[in-house]
């Protein structure tokens, strides 16, 4: 196995930037400057309030595969290791880079190759949308599944780096299940297809479920064939409100136990409606203590609402079903309406645990919260076990907003441990990347450890792609 | 990369078993013999009569998980490569093994471990039945979703190990998508867990998704643990009936261009209906010259049925609804009714293609059927574009039954090729093997085969497991 690879010095970007400028002067480059800074984080390791100046990586912006090729031998030449980025709305440091690095960025390849309704696939280039994606299919009556919160302003590139869960995953399945084949520029610079255009196929070891979620460290992704689906023939919004968190959690198992599977059940407990009503006027926490806010889809929806209410009604919920104008009301509140960081400093987590676990995790936050006086809230993802939960404190007056004291990030240790001990993961859709390193080092034994560095160095044995991320 | 590893002498063998019964005298072990041919073939390469008597490989028959990992630090000590082996269902040769190699069977880790209704889970030993299974999980109203036409017969770990298809891929998925974690011994005998208990969990590079279908060339998988689903609501078998193969193969797109997304499409072509009623007297061709036979399952399947049936009459197709008792003969018909090999050579194939070229592969058959003088037909998993041709050729008096025509290999060779020709792929569901590692060959890119066996190397650098296999 290679050594990590080590700093390369900025020699090696200027030699970098004089081959391009001979070999390939069509590549958009942006030099290392305190204007690339921006490209030294993603969304999880920006700093919130300001921040130290500083200088970011050097930024290529290839336009066609060939380009990437380029890029790449031209780094490996000048042994400068590489960044991919999307869109940089990763959580977990994956899209950070030095100054001494070079990012590729996906931006420019943009494309939507090809649309398949017959065969159920879109081919895309890594830097289209997720939401462009899903306008451009909309008038054929098709939709691309995988829906991270981000899908506005993510990439289908990014979310292929870092398998983007979202609401729907319960029933359609996280990204790597809408992924069926890759072209992926290596770290020799050569360009692979993996997959197939079918739905099955079996041709040796799977390369492309092992790039999906690899977080930038085995290869680029330049264009990806996903399968798409129809739209369901109706959607319907119901509302489950409970007298407290306590139960609101035991409505997940009465959702399992029943045979309704909807797209989305999200579970919001007390002070995620109280911190919603605040920042809205909602009026939430009116209805109940916490809520489980529910879209059914497909055919039989009556049927399916009825077999919902049963279960939820035996044990004592309130059960609605929304209009269209306030179901979207409350999508939106669940998106967007906690306006976290008013006059607060918050952390923010992602687990996953066992579905059946998920009421412990929630009953331990007054546990948390009283060994490290913070408050700890979270909505969850509940089909699929995912909780996020956030951390806060009040900023007192005077004190500096951007120093976050360290007690959140004990108390959010605290959470990931709480979830590993009811057998979840550390990580259940932001990934790994810089934050989570350590965090993953007590999931995974040892020798899954070194079985996965033995599969980056086969694929990547000089270090070339996002040293430091992910492994 | 290492060598491929060269054949072991018996010498190896000896040793290995002089040290196994001083070191693990409780691990059941048949010597190789002629009683132990039949694990020399798994059943796509079984003689189908008769064949020359040979001595068969070693078989070990571990009851534990400490068992098998003694087995395969003793193999690697003596340099005898290991075979992993579930119920030998399989259909390209992947568990074949020779008489110098070390068989290892998961035939007596058969436990099922754990149901968890709560969880969406069960954790099982490798050598559970996909059958035996589903009637555990029946009680519960849950069932495991991958169904390969071996079902009753083949094991959960084979199963894994080939990435198993079936019929009801196209709504569930394949194997791999009811895969979450998994315990292995890998080449060195140690043990390694992957994956999680929940959906979501992103955690480093997705080994779950490279073990399974790797063909055993990775590690043996001892446990897994398994997504199960709550039983449907409902099941209904719906037939459509066709004038001819082609208007039947139109009507497969018909139904991707509605809403509807069965659990079940199997595509049955003139032949294949002219084949079941001579073996059966059934009177299917007397109903039309093609057959959709189609099982909608969930909610709102009287929705369900409104929209696929106007969907297929629009194209001319006699749609019914069948009632249970004739469903059950149908699907009966579908699995087994085609009793081939009676009087006839007859090789079978697996290929898939994107869903809008199935048309194309049946319209071709006449062309291949003309070419090599065979006559060809096909049944289709018409969902996710699987195929499975049959090419027969009558066996003329006097000849000898076991010496089946080149020319039958040739046309299925033609109809593989084919199916490249428009985008698909040489093995939808049955796996490489041996069988179709030269076919494999023309549709993988060289720089993939490098790729796959770096990652083989990196985890198995001696080639212990199953070497010559799926790579």
């Amino acid at each position: 196995m290679s050594a990590p690879s080590a700093i390369a010095p900025f020699t090696g970007v200027s030699a970098l930037l004089d081959d391009l400028r001979r070999e390939a002067p069509e590549v958009e480059v942006r030099e290392s400057s305190s204007e690339t800074a921006v490209f030294a984080f993603d969304a999880g390791t920006a700093p919130r309030r300001g921040g130290p100046a500083l200088d970011g990586p050097t930024v290529a912006f290839p336009a066609t595969v060939g380009e990437v090729q380029q890029l790449v031998r031209l780094a490996a030449r000048h042994d400068v290791s590489v960044v991919p980025r999307g869109a940089g709305t990763g959580l977990s440091g994956g899209a950070s880079a030095r100054a001494d690095q070079l990012v590729i960025s996906t931006e420019r390849l943009d494309r939507i190759v090809e649309v398949s309704p017959a065969d159920e696939v879109a081919v895309v280039e890594p830097g289209v949308l997720n939401a462009a994606l899903n306008e451009h299919l909309a008038p054929f009556g098709l939709f691309y599944a995988p829906d991270p919160a981000s899908w506005r302003i993510s990439t289908i590139g990014g979310n292929i780096a870092t398998n983007a869960g979202g609401l729907r995953c319960a029933k359609y399945g996280v990204t790597r299940e809408s992924v069926l084949a890759l072209d992926v520029v290596l770290a020799d610079g050569s360009l692979v297809s993996v997959g197939h255009r079918s739905i099955k196929g079996v041709t040796g070891l799977d390369l492309v479920s092992l790039f999906v979620g690899s977080e930038g460290v085995l290869g680029i992704v330049v264009r990806a064939t996903v399968r798409i689906r129809p739209l369901p023939v109706a959607r319907r919004t119901v509302t489950a409100f409970f007298a407290s968190t306590a139960e609101g959690a035991a409505g997940i198992g009465a959702i399992t136990a029943s045979r309704v599977r909807p797209s989305v059940i999200e579970f919001l407990d007390e002070p995620t409606l109280d911190g919603i009503d605040a920042a809205n006027a909602s009026g939430l926490r009116a209805r109940g203590a916490a809520l489980l806010l529910i879209e059914l889809d497909g055919f039989g929806l009556d049927e399916q609402t009825a077999e919902l209410t049963t279960a939820l009604e035996a044990i004592g919920a309130r059960v609605e079903i929304e209009s269209e104008a306030d179901a979207e009301t409350l999508w939106e509140l669940r998106r967007s309406g906690r306006r976290l960081g008013d006059g607060s400093w918050f952390v923010g987590g992602d687990v996953a645990v066992p579905k059946s676990r998920i009421a412990e995790v929630f009953a331990g936050f007054p546990a948390i919260e009283a060994r490290y006086g913070v408050a700890v809230s979270a909505v969850s993802h509940a089909g699929d076990g995912n909780l996020h939960p956030v951390i806060t404190l009040p900023i007192p007056a005077g004190a500096d907003p951007s120093v976050a004291p360290a007690v959140l990030h004990d108390a959010a240790d605290a959470l990931v441990r709480a979830a590993l001990a009811v057998g979840g993961t550390v990580s259940g859709e932001h990934g790994i990347g810089t934050v989570k390193r350590d965090l993953a080092a007590e999931e995974l034994a040892e020798r899954v450890r070194v079985a996965q560095l033995a599969i980056k160095d086969a694929l990547d044995p000089a270090g070339l792609f996002n040293p430091g991320k992910a492994l």
